[in-house]
């Protein structure tokens, strides 16, 4: 077992170095790969886990039953309940278990971890669905994100945390001359994890999001509790349940990995992260509670929180090729997206394409155009938008509007055949003038696209780096031709910690990142402090302490 | 130059990997190593200086003159003066610097850094009597401190800052396959620092505990400014007019690395460390200002405070060789060293030595009358003691009384020959009741040594660890021949993130630790947060930002 994992975590080591394309799970949910009958058994085990007790955990005997979700497809409830436990129980199993997984060492670990994974890989299709019906995705990006996706950002975390944990030899001889004779001691080294994690999941990426940090903390060595979102509790409490199943069959403590749910009438998130005994939290979700975890004295803390995404309009090759990939990226998911891009900044004398100079109303009527050509197609529509998760996000669409602004494209249905209840919502386009920097300064989640109409393109750079640095930002697109422009953009979007994607035509978006070679999130901007997978996402979780004794 | 340079810097990585004996710079003061005349050269250079204007930094013309330096050694005024600028000047001029120095290749900057540090190399017996006549330190520990041993530090920082920078590809092809055709993307990283730095020195370890942060800071991109204490700043003058004349020499501005001196009437470490321009913050010194700098908002911050160390008397071969170890471990530079043992836990039955039991009364007895012949031999005294840093520390012995406690050996002075005036104390020592906790549970700077009787080792152990986790701890001795009782003292310390140093005798302390093998300070208790030099020492003072666009 030891040795075929390390096989597969030793690959994703030399992938994080190299950076080059490398994928441990396949995306592609085809019958080729994942067997003839994956999907249909995964739809039905997810219909048979509806309107019952979660009974799968192994954590021990619960105070209560709680769930809450619904479907965003049909605005029902999934009627599945989990069991809940106190913050106190979930501390105190958690800090019995400490002992025994901290001794393992890292490498054993770091297999265990990759059996779970194999586990949670045989039910991506049950976890799919369980996507698809809390987060409002659509079928494929469940699969993809929430399964092979997410497995390789877990995967990608169990690798770094190993690598870095047998960095340094475990032991060595250390002899000093010191002319006529020499000094020598026998030094050991270990790599000690901090205490008790935590992880607080959010609620359109259940697992993808929170499982970096969770098998961060794993791997190395300390004892883990995953409070997911309230309404998408499913996909990380059949994760869980795999980690566990691996743990009980090696003899371990499930408790080493816990799902803990929110009281039916209170939230529990504050009570673990404020716990002593809580040393590391992970959390993704809105800036205010990210904020206030950052600010809890004697815990590290890795967040994800929230930006404001821009796009860099200034010269191209093929105005329709870019208006489509663009309309595709605020489309995916109906916007609901981290890496979404919401600030489109289009210089006032318009758009640079080849030897014309394309008037900028111009640009956004075809950007306009792409949009509701992607919202009305049937064929596609339905797949790339999904669902709208929370009702929050819907109202905030209806009721936006701007002081002097002009709308450019309302928002409207998308029709799903399969779900005719689906609460869903196409992208609004509002023109804001560059001058009312406080109206697109802030993140506005959901399926809504700004068109700032800027003085130049050094004006587009000069907000898109400004708002990154004060806001935060998560991705950049920007198309230029101009490779002193091109340089520009990187050199001041790097000192805003702001990833930048140029000229993206075709089959890939500027929101879409890879495993084992995008940083996700640089953590040097207010967007978030941390990064899917760099080292320093894994060197804060443990401790290392030197031993030394005369040889 | 470049290729000079990196051949050491690659000789450090490795020597940080393996962790064996490493050392770039030689610690021994010797003729054959330095040259006949290098000894009388650094003296004749330091008497120069006094009661001068320090003449010789780059940083443009100053806003006046401070100094308030004394020797311990003599009692009197230095006499030297150091420019000063203001905090809004050193801000202004670091950021006028950052581009340039932001832009070199880190490569480059690890070069141009190497480069000084030979500069420095040059000026090793210059700084051990700058060293002397600030901090009190003897002669020897003065050149080694200062000299070899903090240039070896700073080597380390320039290595791991260089291997982390130089960790991802500058640029890769990316290639997704999709079946029937792939994706392509360019994919490049850059390593981009955080923005200014400030280091902020502290009296006793004017250089070792102040350049690995500035060189760590200043290899990954940010111009740092180094605030000395203000009764120790020659040491590190000196130093920073070396990395100036390197960044001279090769056309850079030499603000890149500037010294920054309190003003005679305030001092003006909080002015800069608030100033939001800063983002990175080395400190050493006393908990409370660190404890303040780390809740700094938008700071990366790494400090070294206060602790208590300990060390765990359980069983040993030969309680003279113990005693011996454990008197020079105190004696050195008179207890003034934040490795320096304080509290020393006793069993009341005793301690097993070889096959006989030791009474806990002779145990005390025999360290007493080490630490008095040591005190009291005039050839080895003055050399391992030295002198008091600052009469506060003096005060601290002389009223130094337990409430309920027992004084076993009283302080008094060390006679040094050469200097008739200087400030020395010989270590006291103070017997205190293991269940005055409160008595022992801070750091009493200085030649102290308290005395613990508990009722065993399994108390002893208990309560080391328990003051390591609450107030600190850097270091801790341990003296078992009982495997168990080693394994145990391990665990317990490893998880208070204490290294600990088992069965010292001889010519090795636990109060030394050496570059490139031992890791200085955990970062794992309230000593301090960071640690002389791990990964994340490095990593938390750049961001991975990356960039793509198709191939």
């Amino acid at each position: 077992m030891i040795n075929k994992h390390l096989a597969t975590i030793d690959a994703a080591v030399q992938a994080l170095h190299g950076r080059t394309f490398f994928a441990a799970f396949p995306e592609n949910p085809s019958p080729e790969i994942y067997g003839a009958d994956a999907d249909a058994q995964g739809r039905a085990r997810f219909a048979a886990l509806r309107d019952q007790p979660f009974a799968e955990l192994l954590q021990g005997a619960p105070e209560g039953w709680v769930g809450e979700e619904e479907s965003p497809y049909e605005q029902q409830p999934l009627g599945i309940t989990y069991p809940y436990y106190s913050p106190e129980t979930l501390i105190k199993n958690a800090q019995d278990a400490f002992t025994e997984w901290r001794k393992l060492k890292p490498a054993l670990r770091a297999a265990l971890l990759t059996e779970a994974l194999e586990g949670m890989k045989s039910r991506f299709f049950e976890i799919a669905y369980a996507t698809m019906h809390t987060t409002g995705q659509a079928y494929m990006m469940s699969f993809q994100a929430s399964g092979p996706h997410a497995a390789d950002r877990a995967l990608e975390a169990i690798a770094a945390g190993y690598e870095e944990q047998t960095r340094f030899p475990e032991d060595t001889r250390w002899e000093k001359p010191m002319g006529k004779y020499s000094i020598a001691l026998t030094k050991t080294w270990r790599a000690v994890p901090k205490g008790l994690a935590l992880v607080i999941g959010c609620s359109t990426f259940p697992t993808w999001n929170s499982v970096p940090g969770m098998f961060a903390s794993l791997v190395t060595g300390n004892p883990t509790i995953i409070k997911p979102h309230p309404k998408a509790v499913l996909p990380m409490a059949i994760v869980i349940a795999e980690v566990q199943k691996v743990l009980v069959e090696h003899n371990l403590n499930p408790c080493i990995c816990q799902l803990a749910v929110d009281a039916a009438d209170r939230l529990i998130a504050k009570d673990l992260a404020e716990n002593p005994a809580v040393k590391l939290i992970d959390y993704t979700g809105g800036s205010p509670f990210g904020n206030y975890l950052e600010g809890l004295k004697g815990k590290t803390v890795f967040t994800e929180k929230t930006g404001v995404n821009s796009i860099i309009l200034d010269s191209c090759a093929d105005l329709d090729q870019v208006a489509q990939n663009l309309a595709f990226s605020v489309s995916l998911y109906s916007g609901q997206m981290c890496t979404a891009p919401q600030n489109f900044f289009i210089p006032a004398a318009g758009v640079q394409v080849g030897d014309a100079l394309v008037p900028y109303e111009e640009v956004v009527q075809r950007l306009s155009a792409a949009v509701t050509g992607l919202a009305t197609n049937p064929k596609a529509a339905p797949h790339v938008l999904g669902a709208i998760q929370s009702a929050a996000t819907h109202e905030r669409v209806k009721q936006l509007a701007f002081d002097g602004g002009r709308s450019i494209l309302a928002h409207g249905p998308v029709d799903n055949p399969t779900f005719k209840n689906a609460r869903t919502c196409s992208p609004s386009i509002h023109e804001i003038g560059a001058d009312k920097v406080e109206q697109f300064s802030q993140e506005l989640f959901g399926p809504i696209m700004l068109v700032i109409k800027t003085k130049d393109t050094q004006e587009s750079i000069r907000l898109a780096a400004q708002l990154a640095r004060e806001c935060g930002a998560i991705s950049c697109g920007a198309y230029t031709t101009d490779p002193v422009i091109k340089e520009q953009i990187m050199d001041e979007m790097s000192l805003a910690g702001t990833p930048v994607s140029f000229n993206l035509t075709g089959g890939i978006y500027v929101n879409q990142n890879a495993g084992f070679s995008d940083f996700h999130v640089t953590g040097g901007n207010p967007a978030g402090n941390a990064s899917f997978t760099n080292p320093e996402f894994v060197v804060k979780r443990f401790t290392w302490v030197g031993f030394r004794e005369p040889a």
